[in-house]
């Protein structure tokens, strides 16, 4: 195993292999060149990928897929169940609730907080919704809370930020379009849907000419 | 203006440098270290991604801010009111029409489709929602429509994806976390969530140690 330098990249393709794997029988084998062409890219990128992680394929014969994808799920840790908190239970807070995905056993919502008194103590898809404040307490009362979603209105994007950072957690997916300060030690990923349009709206006029 | 090869990832940096720049005094001037400092990119970066497409900033004074925030959004086409159509409309689909960034001029959501007879002929957000079948017909009537949100479940993305592509859609958000054939001349940006929060646990477990 060496797994000194690991770049984003290919934590993000191995993301994708793991979904293509989803949808082919587990029974099967599937060899890199079998792999790449599905996934666009090419063997010898596939092979890289991997072999930062250890030997996994059989000579000749390939991977095989359910022990490709369990492998897979070990390295990224999501063979187990992770707790998430979701942090702003606005219109795309629940919708996110509800996406099916969620219902997957590799993580699990734990805990929703908001700052709006109305909705306070209520519940969403059965789920308690609590207050803000109560962040630190929360996370330092149960084990194992290290993710949190944010999907606030901006202004308060970064002071939610700071609160999640000192009940001590260590990854946000960040739905608000704004960059967040973060200490070293956290890890962000950002969800910028309007600059993905924009992207896709420079490609497009070129599509068009 | 050498505009041959444009790497995505330049595109990319620029909708980044949009969003830094609309925070700023539009009447200041600020240097490339300056915007380098608050990206957390490095001046050269700047300099190399901006020099793709012209010449923006004064020897010794750097970029005005207003110029260069008009200069980009030209860049990205954003500068004017691009049409788009989201097909879809769940929660997921819902909710990205209400996210305040939509109610800026570059975007405007001109068509809501969905397949849900229940749904087909009400309305959200003052938009009325069409039935799946009648996509082609819309875009053929109106100008200027080429991008898409696609939201549906996971089982109806491809078919949803060909409807768009054959009604003459070029660019497609898409949200299903799945990956879609598309032809040559299309461009596609996939919003994974679920791989997201893989990639962070991933990281999570190395800053956790």
């Amino acid at each position: 195993m060496k797994q000194e330098k690991i770049s984003p990249r290919v934590i993000e393709r191995l993301t994708k292999y793991l979904r293509c794997l989803e949808n082919l029988n587990p029974e099967d084998y599937i060899s890199s060149e079998g792999l790449a062409e599905k996934m666009g890219f090419t063997a010898a990128q596939v092979r890289k990928d991997l072999s930062n992680f250890g030997e996994f394929g059989i000579r000749g014969k390939g991977y095989n897929i359910r022990k490709l994808h369990s492998d897979i799920e070990k390295i990224l840790g999501v063979n187990k169940t992770n707790n998430i908190i979701l942090v702003g239970v606005g219109r795309l807070g629940t919708a996110l609730l509800s996406e099916p995905e969620f219902t997957k056993e590799s993580f699990n919502i734990a805990g929703l907080f908001d700052k709006d008194e109305k909705k306070i103590g209520t519940e969403i898809m059965g789920k308690k919704i609590r207050d803000l404040k109560e962040i630190e307490h929360f996370t330092s009362s149960k084990e194992d809370i290290a993710m949190a979603i944010i999907t606030v209105p901006k202004m308060a994007a970064q002071e939610v930020c700071d609160v999640l950072v000192k009940a001590g957690i260590k990854a946000i997916l960040n739905f608000v379009p704004v960059k967040l300060d973060i200490p070293e030690g956290v890890v962000i990923e950002n969800i910028d849907l309007y600059g993905k349009l924009q992207e896709l709206n420079y490609w497009k006029e070129r599509k068009l000419k």
